[in-house]
């Protein structure tokens, strides 16, 4: 047994890659495994007794805050949820026709895609494993759609390797067929001439070459000369047209050509598919903000927390009438990131306090774009997945899971992270949507800006109540500081993605809430 | 540049197969490969000119027949299409609450699925290549949904090996992440020992090295200690929860277990997501129905067919009346399985005749199972995609990729081809219950049996209308009699799956269709 570094040594992992692959590479594994793993709780904690006469201040109305007052209200707690906008959700919003959104010097956008067409700006996909996130959709009916989240169909293209494939568009499926089938043939041919003895033991050596023939899809002679699984350059139909394959790819111009490096890693963590509810990953949080209705305050910005031990109070400011208010409750449970909590005035404990800054918070975007025709459909037949590029800060265009061979599609063109985020989240709203396009103009020579009628760009390192996409811990801060956050500072407890090993994902803010509720319950059944 | 064998070698490469890893081997082979490719059409052939005064007569409403008969009407052309059975779609059926269906020697089928439930006991899956089906799901706005072809999460269990996994229920993940990770180990090592030089190319090593280290998930020792790819022991989660994973299965084990042998081959033929129309493969043949229906005459099964230099009679029972008629045509499109065909009244050529007589078809057959609850989503996150066996007839078991976290769901139980078909349809209705039911159980245990509400089977081989599930051509066949059968005898030609590359599906029909209709217009426009 192994204890998995994954969420620990994340930064490390990433600091080996970039010597290794450069930033590119970094890029493309933050994005494909920024956030490991699989969620441990399938249900709320099963809690016994009553919250009668208790009153709960929840700070935040995102997945956790909205969690804890629907789970400790079905006990008889008294829950008061104060949410800084004036919706629900949290980091889970869609950006369809109508939605406002005003980044930190930024101008107020309007987003007027066609009705039907959005974008997912918070998170936008749902593993199978995330059971947590999946409890709250099966429970509230809410209608799941596959994500697809793999298409080796999608285009690829790269400009920084070498070799006959630098800048050529291609077929994931051609890279990854041709890869596998030369690799393959190499180790074969090297097994059958006794070159592998001494590592395959001499009963498994005959399945070895079975498992090496059938998976590289290899000759009698254990040769690689193409396969079906590459595509065809002239596809099977009716009557005389039994197919043609073309010639595979030379190893060495599939190795120097750096295209392997953007294969998904994450069968587990991203699975090929995915789920999306239809309809905007938002759908999640209306569902909760129904049933939360009575317990939920928009608009109120937390000012201050005070605490005496006996009660909590929350000074806020209502944002819409500009007057102060408080409200005070037994405990406090306090969703507010990290980044955002730190500059408010808190009674925190200086260690308490220094635990908190140990976080760092990643600078993450994405731009959506409407186009009028799905031309990666039409055109290409290629109906969801990733395209994948080696654009410095582009590294894939996502297209989308829904609507299929309908009229109009809304891309992902671009989902950013880091020093790419903030270099693209400097723009003008205009040049980041003409930033985006020219990226794709280049791998949709003709269609992708022909077809470009509407964008909408969103950042949420300049998100006032967020400041950043997600908590990031180094090694030290996972091992030294995180922990301190688990407790309770007095009668406030923290909870929300940045308390997981699920950060950035729904199903951390949720078993965040799910752990931190029995925590105050088994409190005050203790009073 | 290499003609693909798959069409005609198909026989020579089960045969191989079935020397290396016996029957079963050969049943998943055809089942993730039995009709290869991609089509070659994209849209109908563009025709000028009218048909206007001349009657074509097509036998047949599957959708070859439906497919003329659309586009031959759009010019012009009087069609009068002979449906044997009382409905449109040949084999493209769904068995939904109502639906009836009588196998040769059997008793009456009444379908008593929930409302919603289904069972595609047809054509279920369209891959995203096969562009002349997608073609009118388009024109019909047929709404698509992913079918989920492929999924890591599934289990897989077998007893055919040997060593540590033999009659292990594992997930395909597991088995694919320690399989790539032991064997790159094993060719890194190689590779720095100095054994591979040979093979790879000095300046290639090192990029060699990292596509190994990568893709098999190796620490930097080049060793491979298991990854999170093949999913936790311990999830990650809130708080304290990092997860851990399992140490990886051994080399020696994954091969004997011979697991291996179940994976998907066909990443282009079999894509991992494919699609489905939402509510039953048969919306596409019911949205031809609506556009064809004064051409459409239901009930006339054919009992012969003449021609003249002229023109060509059809002589019919109506099986509702029992009453004989005819029509006559200036031409006829034949769409009638060759396997139902050669033992109809026909004037043919002896050696039309004897072409027709090399085309053989393959038994096949399904099994549908309405559960009352998705124990595979609920207990087990398994949301689509196959579990794989090693039992003697039932290779897998396919979970339902609509209705996702619903209440019920209708698994396809077995997939029967070849012996395993004939074998089962032998059975009572009830006895082929049974037998998928006991299938499942093994993997299921304590699940499948209990939760199991409803059945429905059916095979192809007893359809009175179909006398198999598609054609097969041997390598000799497909050379000799197959191209004999494009060409019209006298003013009759024939259509559907068998003349195609693409023998099964859909695709095949629609694009057989389109080839002779364009050779009929144009002798037609001659005359």
């Amino acid at each position: 047994m192994e204890q998995q570094e994954s969420g620990t040594s994340r930064r490390a992992f990433l600091e080996r890659l970039g010597a290794v692959g450069g930033t590119a590479m970094v890029m493309a594994a933050m994005d494909a495994w920024h956030v490991p793993t699989a969620s441990a709780a399938t249900a709320p904690p099963a809690l016994t007794g009553a919250g009668k006469g208790k009153t709960i201040v929840i700070l935040g109305a995102g997945h956790a805050g909205q969690v804890a007052a629907f789970e400790l209200n079905k006990l008889g707690y008294r829950c008061i949820v104060l949410e800084a906008r004036g919706f629900a959700g949290g980091r889970v919003q869609t950006a369809r026709r109508g939605f406002t959104a005003t980044e930190l010097g930024g101008e107020t956008q309007r987003c007027d895609f066609d009705p039907g067409e959005y974008l997912n700006i918070g998170p936008w996909r749902i593993p199978f494993h995330h059971r947590s996130t999946l409890h709250y959709t099966k429970q509230f009916g809410v209608p799941l759609e596959t994500m697809v989240n793999d298409n080796d169909a999608a285009w690829m293209q790269h400009n920084d390797g070498s070799g006959a494939l630098k800048g050529k568009r291609v077929r994931q499926y051609e890279v990854k067929t041709d890869l596998r089938g030369r690799v393959n043939e190499l180790i074969a041919k090297a097994a059958t001439s006794g070159q592998l003895d001494q590592q395959v033991r001499a009963e498994d050596r005959e399945l070895f070459l079975d498992y090496l023939a059938s998976s590289g899809r290899l000759k009698k002679d254990l040769a690689y000369r193409g396969s079906d699984l590459r595509g065809y350059v002239k596809p099977p139909g009716a009557g005389d047209q039994p197919g043609t394959i073309d010639d595979p790819y030379g190893l060495s111009d599939l190795l120097q050509s750096h295209l392997w490096r953007d294969f998904q890693v994450g069968e587990y963590t991203h699975p090929l598919t995915m789920f999306q509810p239809v309809g905007g990953m938002d759908q999640i949080a209306k569902a909760f903000e129904k049933r939360n209705a009575p317990m939920l305050r928009f608009n109120c910005e937390v000012q201050q927390i005070r605490q005496t031990d006996k009660a909590v109070t929350v000074n806020y400011v209502d944002t819409k009438t500009g007057k102060t208010a408080s409200v005070t409750g037994d405990f406090c449970l306090c969703t507010i990131p990290l980044s955002v909590l730190r500059s408010i005035d808190t009674p925190f404990s200086d260690d308490f306090r220094a635990a908190m800054d140990d976080a760092t918070y990643v600078p993450v975007g994405k731009i959506g774009l409407q186009m009028k025709r799905r031309f990666w459909e039409e055109d290409d037949g290629i109906y969801g997945g990733h395209v994948k590029l080696d654009h410095p800060a582009i590294r894939q265009i996502s297209l989308p899971s829904n609507n299929f061979q309908g009229q109009k599609g809304t891309l992902l063109g671009a989902y950013l992270l880091f020093d790419g985020a903030t270099e693209v989240s400097a723009m003008s709203l205009k040049e980041r949507i003409d930033y985006a396009l020219a990226a794709g103009e280049a791998v949709f020579p003709g269609s992708y800006r022909a077809n470009f009628e509407r964008g909408f760009s969103w950042f949420w390192h300049l998100a006032k109540y967020n400041l950043g996409g997600w908590a990031n811990w180094t090694a030290e801060a996972r091992k030294d500081s995180y922990p301190k956050l688990l407790n309770a500072d007095g009668r406030i407890y923290l909870a929300g993605e940045h308390l997981s090993y699920l950060g950035g994902w729904q199903a951390g803010a949720i078993e965040s809430a799910w752990q931190q509720i029995e925590k105050i319950h088994q409190r005050a059944q203790q009073a």
